[in-house]
């Protein structure tokens, strides 16, 4: 099947926004989801846009039973690791499931790749649920390292409440 | 103890380049840190920079017994959650043993938090080894969710030669 890899537009918000929730709720998290195409057009396209999206689109004759021919996305931003510098941070990697098996999340993933490198990124970081042995296989068959599994790392996170107390106690 | 914190500046980065070795020594992987001043400087000072950086500094009275003022530091940066949107990241938090207990480490999470907050960020990430106990329940106390226990999400990453291949089946 033909498809092309490009940059996000900010029309393509919705259907990003579409399969962002596609992807929660294959991770089982569904009312997780409090983003709509609003706020990914705020936050992608402005000067210091906080990420960066590139989709997978197919020609008409080959859209979805529901008519999209926008199928996959990638999003990712770039990080920093006070070890080893630049980095890439892959926040979602998603292809409809009807359009799987035809190399689209590998072109989106080595697109991603290729980002990392032309910027002088030595590392592609990610996460995966424990659960999601598809996802874990696609990614350890390609050389992914398990950096909780192998060293123990934990992530953790403030909000709410807990975030509000702490910027109570800025000096 | 009286002491202060303030953004980071070019000059901060020998003292950063020390604590960020002390830390990695802390944590059991000093063998990993392969950056020095001279990438601190060209990546978290310039138009789009890579990171932020704070230091905590003590006045020359205080100083340390290898006569050092700048005794803590918090490195972060921006990144994006596709269900909750614009989020802080906080890659090192630090503070010199010997200055422990003064409200330094707290007085530093507390100015990310801010920073958080005014950025319209509704999360603040981090990650922490499993072993690392006492920052554990430092964390947890001020109210940190553990997502790796709780939901099973494990931290990933391509580097060397798994990156380059991946690059290399960019479209």
């Amino acid at each position: 099947m033909r498809f092309t890899i490009s940059a996000a537009k900010p029309e393509d918000c919705k259907d990003i926004e579409r399969m962002i929730m596609e992807l929660a709720v294959y991770e089982n998290m569904p009312d997780q989801v409090k983003i709509s195409h609003k706020e990914l057009e705020r936050d992608g396209f402005g000067p210091n846009p906080f990420y960066h999206c590139l989709v997978a689109e197919v020609p008409e004759e080959h859209k979805s039973k529901d008519g999209n021919t926008t199928v996959g996305y990638v999003i990712f931003f770039y990080t920093y690791s006070t070890w080893k510098g630049r980095t890439v941070y892959m926040e979602d990697l998603y292809v409809m499931p009807e359009f799987r098996g035809n190399g689209i999340g590998k072109a989106l993933l080595g697109a991603v790749a290729k980002e990392a490198k032309d910027q002088l990124c030595s590392r592609l970081q990610f996460s995966v649920l424990d659960w999601n042995k598809p996802s874990l296989d696609f990614y350890m068959a390609k050389g992914a390292e398990d950096l909780t599994a192998k060293e123990g790392w934990h992530f953790l996170r403030f909000h709410g409440m807990a975030l509000d107390n702490l910027a109570q106690e800025a000096p």
